[in-house]
């Protein structure tokens, strides 16, 4: 039983890292998927964001909703950037294709620094969300600089 | 304290069902939030189905994740439904609007039987899978069939 356990986290783990264009039929497809997500991302994150810099009440339930869905989210769009689809309705820049590693960095120390005021959002702490929120918003923006179309 | 935390719930509470529109600078954003969380769903769930239909390989632990993430997803658009956003880039029809309690108790039904799809997806049971997928199959299309555009 314990092998066949093994096997199945294997095989889990190793679907989960085939190419993650198998997962979409078409490129488009792909394209709107991480679209899709990072707009529901965004949503969320402006709107912990809006608490953190006062321009929106603070409400330690809103506030861990958003952090819940935050997490969740941050993690999905990375699988939408699959071979050949830097063409279409995108801003994302080829670069991205051509810098793998790089750009899995960058994607990596965003969903980090999310995963951060996901948890501050669910403290019910407002510093704690203040303190979480920059490293996060720089960490988007870091990316964006280098691999998003102005 | 207790009180403080009472309040702090209240507040939550009150929040969170404050008109959605409130959420949103303007209707356009709020079609493309929930257009945004419509296309993960669709994905995630069509994903699921094809695993519960035969056309792709049982795959535990992708599906345990796509149900992580079907549970969170589902829940999203219904706040992106607001007065007003039945106008512009969206199939959504104006008996959203007339028709409130229905659409809601649609929504609802989705909701609830794609958690039973998402507790089926953990549970490491092909079965289950394939029985949960059906009803939550049906559930998407008795919203689309009364109110997205055909």
């Amino acid at each position: 039983m314990k092998t066949l356990i093994s096997i199945a986290v294997l095989m889990g783990t190793a679907v989960l890292s085939l190419p993650a264009a198998a997962q979409f039929a078409k490129a488009e497809d792909a394209i709107e998927y991480r679209q899709g997500a990072f707009r529901v991302m965004a949503h969320h994150f402006s709107r912990l964001g809006a608490m953190a810099n006062g321009k929106a009440p603070y409400n330690a339930a809103v506030a861990a909703a958003d952090g819940d869905v935050l997490a969740v989210v941050s993690k999905l769009p990375q699988a939408g950037f699959v071979a050949g689809s830097d063409k279409g309705k995108t801003r994302a820049l080829p670069d991205i294709w051509k810098e793998e590693a790089k750009f899995k960095d960058l994607y990596e120390k965003m969903v980090a620094e999310t995963a951060k005021v996901a948890t501050a959002a669910k403290s019910g702490s407002l510093d704690q969300l203040k303190a979480s929120f920059g490293p996060a918003a720089q960490s988007c923006k870091a990316c964006h600089d280098e691999y998003r179309a102005k």
